[in-house]
C-alpha cells in the first residue's frame, strides 16, 4: 500500500475544503482511514484507476449508485461527446429537456409534467416547494433520506435524534433556521399508525415524502394505506426514487408495487454518471410550480438531459433492471455461501441491485467492515459491505470477488473464535460509521 | 420567420413542463412571444443555430452570462472531452476539485477554503447554511438576486414587494414555508443607513448577503461601511459574485473595490458553459460547514471542476476581463452614437461586460424592446437590450450589429415622432417584463 498519492492529496484537501470533499459517502474515513485511494484518474466498466496507477475492481458504491451501466458506458459517453461538439449551452434552450420530459411521462403514465435539476438535493427541494404550493400548507411528514436542504434537516431542530435511521444518528442541524422547528415530522418505515397520528395531529400538514423501499420491502398494504391517507386528507404524496429508480423496474420502484404518488423524484441512475435529476408529477400538482419562482441557470445545460435520453434508451433495450436484480441475487447467494462456509453469520438487506451485508456484533461490526475493505484493497478491489450492481459486473467477476472475500471471512471466523484479534489485523484506524468533524 | 420548429416544440414543452423550461430568463415570452427560436441545435463562438438550421449571432444574454469565452471554446471543450474519456464519475473523488479549490484561493488571498456545487442557487444556499452555522443566528439582510431557494424568497412572506428591484416585482412566495417570515430583510443597494437600521433592530441577524455591484457602482465608502458594520456586529458578510465574477477582474469584482468579504459565491462564468459553482471563505467561517450536513452526489462529478480549471487558465493567460470590459465599452459607445444619430434617448446601465440600455417611456419601453428583438432576429441576431460580452465578440462584429440596430432605432425615432405606431410594427405580442403564468 505504498505510494498513495491519493492520501497525500486527501490531507491537502482537508486543509482547503471543509470535510475534504463534496460528498460524505466518498470520504476516505468512511472506508479505510489512511489507506483508501481516495481519488481516481480514470474509470471504465467496473475498473477504477487511482492516482498511483493502481487499478481496482469496484464492488462498492459504484459512484454511490450513479453508474448502473458501469463507468464510461460508451453509448452514453458518445451522446455526451456529441453534445459537447454541438455546444452545451446557449441563450436558447436545449430541445433534449423536452424529449426527456416526454420520456419520463411515457414511462410513468400517471405523471403529466416534469422539471429537471442537476443534483438530487435540489430536485427534492423543488418537489417540496411545488407540493407546498399545491397544498397551501407548510407541514411535511417524511421517511428516508432526501438530501441536505433546510426543509429536511429541520427535522432535527426539535430533537437531534429525529433523523436517526433516515440520514445519520444525532445530526445537529447547525445553520438550519430555527424558525422551521415543528414544520416537519419523521415517521418510521412501515409504521402506518405513527404516520396516521402525525397527520391527524397536524392540520397544517400538506406533504408526505418518503422512499418507497430501502432496507426492507413494504409491509402488505402499507403503501396503499399511505396513498389513501394522503388522498383523504388532500396531502401531496411524493416518492423519492433517487436511489431506488431504475433498479427493479424501468422507472420508479413504485411501479412494482402498483401504488402511484402525486410526484416522484429521480436522480443518480438517470444519467449514468452525468449530473441530471428531475421531478415528475400530475398536472394538478405540477402546475403549482407556476405560482412560485423555481429557476436556475445551469438547469438549462445540455449534457444532463442528453445523457439521460441515451441512458433510458440503453436501459429499455437491455432491460437492465432485470439484469441488475439477477446479478444482485447472484451476489447475495454468494455472500450467504461464503458466510456459511466460513461459519460466519451475516445478515443481508436492501433490494438486490443495492445489496449490503453486515457481520459481527455492534462492537466488532465496524472493525470487520474496515478489515474487509483493507484486505480486499490489497487484492485489487474497492470493496465495502454495500454494493451497487451495474451491468458491467458479471457472474465471473462476482465469482472472483467472492473467492477473495472467502479468505477474509476465514480471518473473521478466526477472530470470532478468538484465534486472532481484529484490532491487530487492522493497519490503521477503524472506519467512521457516519458524520464526524475531520481535521 | 416561417418554419419555426422551436415554437412548435415550445408549445409542446409548456404542456409537459410547468413554465416551459428550467430558467425564467430563457423563456420565449421574455424575448419575442410566438417568434423566438427558443431551442438551439448547435452553438459556437457567438453563433447559435436553431432547430430550423437558421444561424443567429448572439448579442443577447450569452447563456445568461455562462460563456464569457464564447460558445464551445475549444480549449475548454478539450478538457471536458478528456474528462469524458477518462471517466466522469467513480466511487472515488476527482482530484480536480482539490486543484480548483487551490486556484480560487490563490486568486483570492483572503480566502482559505472552498466548497463546490453545480448550480448558483445551491451554491448560495450552501453559503447561507455555513454562514448561519458560523454566526449561530438565523437572520439575514440581503440585497440583489440570489436564486430560488426558501431562505431568499422568504423575503416576500411579509410583503410581496420586498424583492422588487432585487428579483422580480410582486412575486408571491407560494410554497415557501410561512415559518420563515421575518427571517430575512431586504435593503436597497447603496442605502447604508437602511442596512444599519436593519442590523440595529435585529439582534438575531448573523448574515449580510449582497451583490457587490450590478446596475450601478458602489457609492464612495459604501462597501467599506458594510464591511465595518459586519465586523463590528459579528455578522458574516457574503458577496454573491455569480454574475459579477471574472467580468472586471480575475475573480470577484470585489477585488476592484478592495473590500474583502468573509465568503464569496461564484457561478456562471466559472465553467464557460459547463455546470460548476462554488463558495470560498475564510477558514474561521468555512469550518462551520463541518458542524452541519452539506453533501450531494453530483457535486462529485468531474466535468465541472475540469472545465473550470481550464477556464481559469485561459482567462489568466488572455486577461479576458480586460477584453470583456473593452468590448463592453466599445458597444456602449456604439449604442450612444446610434441613439444620438437617430435622435432617440437611451440610458445605459450595468458594468461594461454586462451592459444594457433602455429606450422609450415606461409605456413604450417593452414594445420597443420587443421591436428590437423582432427586427434584429430578421437580420440574423439574437438581440436584446441586455448584452453579455464574450471574447468571441469583436469590434467588427459589434460594428455590423450596430449598423443593423441603427435601422431599428430609426423606426423607433419615427414612432416617437408619431410617424409610425409601434403596435402596428409588432407581429406578435409584447414580451413579458417578468414572471407570469404560461398557458
Amino acid at each position: 500500500m505504498n505510494g498513495n498519492a491519493g492520501q497525500t492529496l486527501w490531507v491537502k484537501a482537508k486543509g482547503i475544503i471543509p470535510g475534504g470533499n463534496m460528498l460524505l459517502s466518498k470520504r476516505s474515513e468512511m472506508f479505510l482511514p489512511g489507506y483508501w485511494p481516495n481519488y481516481f484518474s480514470s474509470a471504465k466498466g467496473i475498473n477504477v484507476t487511482d492516482l498511483d496507477g493502481r487499478t481496482f475492481k469496484d464492488f462498492s458504491i459504484m459512484g454511490i449508485g450513479t453508474n448502473p451501466l458501469g463507468y464510461g458506458r460508451q453509448e452514453v459517453d458518445d451522446a455526451v461527446l456529441s453534445t459537447v461538439a454541438k455546444g452545451n449551452m446557449s441563450s436558447l434552450n436545449c430541445p433534449e429537456e423536452v424529449y426527456l420530459a416526454e420520456e419520463l411521462i411515457r414511462i410513468h403514465p400517471w405523471a403529466e409534467m416534469a422539471r429537471f435539476a442537476r443534483t438530487g438535493g435540489e430536485a427534492n427541494a423543488i418537489a417540496i416547494r411545488i407540493a407546498r404550493a399545491a397544498s397551501g400548507k407548510s407541514g411535511i411528514a417524511v421517511c428516508g433520506y432526501h438530501g441536505w436542504h433546510d426543509w429536511y434537516l429541520a427535522s432535527n431542530l426539535t430533537d437531534n435524534a429525529n433523523l436517526d435511521g433516515h440520514l445519520l444518528p444525532g445530526l445537529e442541524p447547525s445553520g438550519v433556521p430555527k424558525e422551521l422547528a415543528g414544520s416537519i415530522s419523521t415517521f418510521v418505515y412501515n409504521d402506518y399508525v405513527a404516520l396516521e397520528k402525525i397527520v391527524s395531529n397536524n392540520p397544517d400538514l400538506g406533504v408526505i415524502k418518503m422512499e418507497v423501499a430501502r432496507n426492507s420491502d413494504p409491509a402488505p398494504g402499507f403503501l396503499e394505506a399511505v396513498r389513501e391517507l394522503a388522498t383523504a386528507n388532500g396531502i401531496v404524496l411524493i416518492f423519492d426514487e433517487c436511489t431506488s429508480g431504475f433498479r427493479e423496474t424501468f422507472g420508479g420502484i413504485h411501479k412494482k408495487y402498483g401504488v402511484e404518488p402525486d410526484m416522484a423524484v429521480f436522480g443518480k441512475a438517470l444519467g449514468n454518471g452525468y449530473a441530471i435529476t428531475g421531478v415528475i408529477g400530475t398536472r394538478a400538482v405540477m402546475e403549482s410550480a407556476q405560482s412560485t419562482f423555481i429557476s436556475s441557470t445551469f438547469w438549462s445545460e445540455r449534457i444532463g438531459p442528453s445523457a439521460a435520453l441515451r441512458v433510458l434508451e440503453v436501459m429499455e433495450r437491455e432491460q437492465t433492471w432485470e439484469r441488475l436484480s439477477a446479478l444482485g441475487n447472484y451476489l447475495r447467494d454468494g455472500w450467504k455461501s461464503v458466510g456459511e462456509d466460513a461459519g460466519v453469520d451475516i445478515s443481508i438487506s436492501g433490494i438486490p441491485a443495492i445489496s449490503s451485508f453486515s457481520v459481527g456484533s455492534p462492537a466488532s461490526g465496524l472493525k470487520y467492515k474496515t478489515l474487509i475493505t483493507q484486505e480486499m484493497l490489497l487484492r485489487g478491489y474497492l470493496a465495502t459491505p454495500l454494493v451497487f450492481m451495474s451491468t458491467a459486473h458479471d457472474e465471473a467477476e462476482i465469482d472472483c470477488y467472492l473467492n477473495h472475500l472467502r479468505d477474509i471471512f476465514e480471518l473473521i471466523a478466526r477472530c470470532e473464535k478468538c484465534e486472532l484479534v481484529v484490532d491487530e489485523l487492522l493497519r490503521g484506524e477503524v472506519c467512521h460509521s457516519g458524520f464526524k468533524r475531520l481535521n
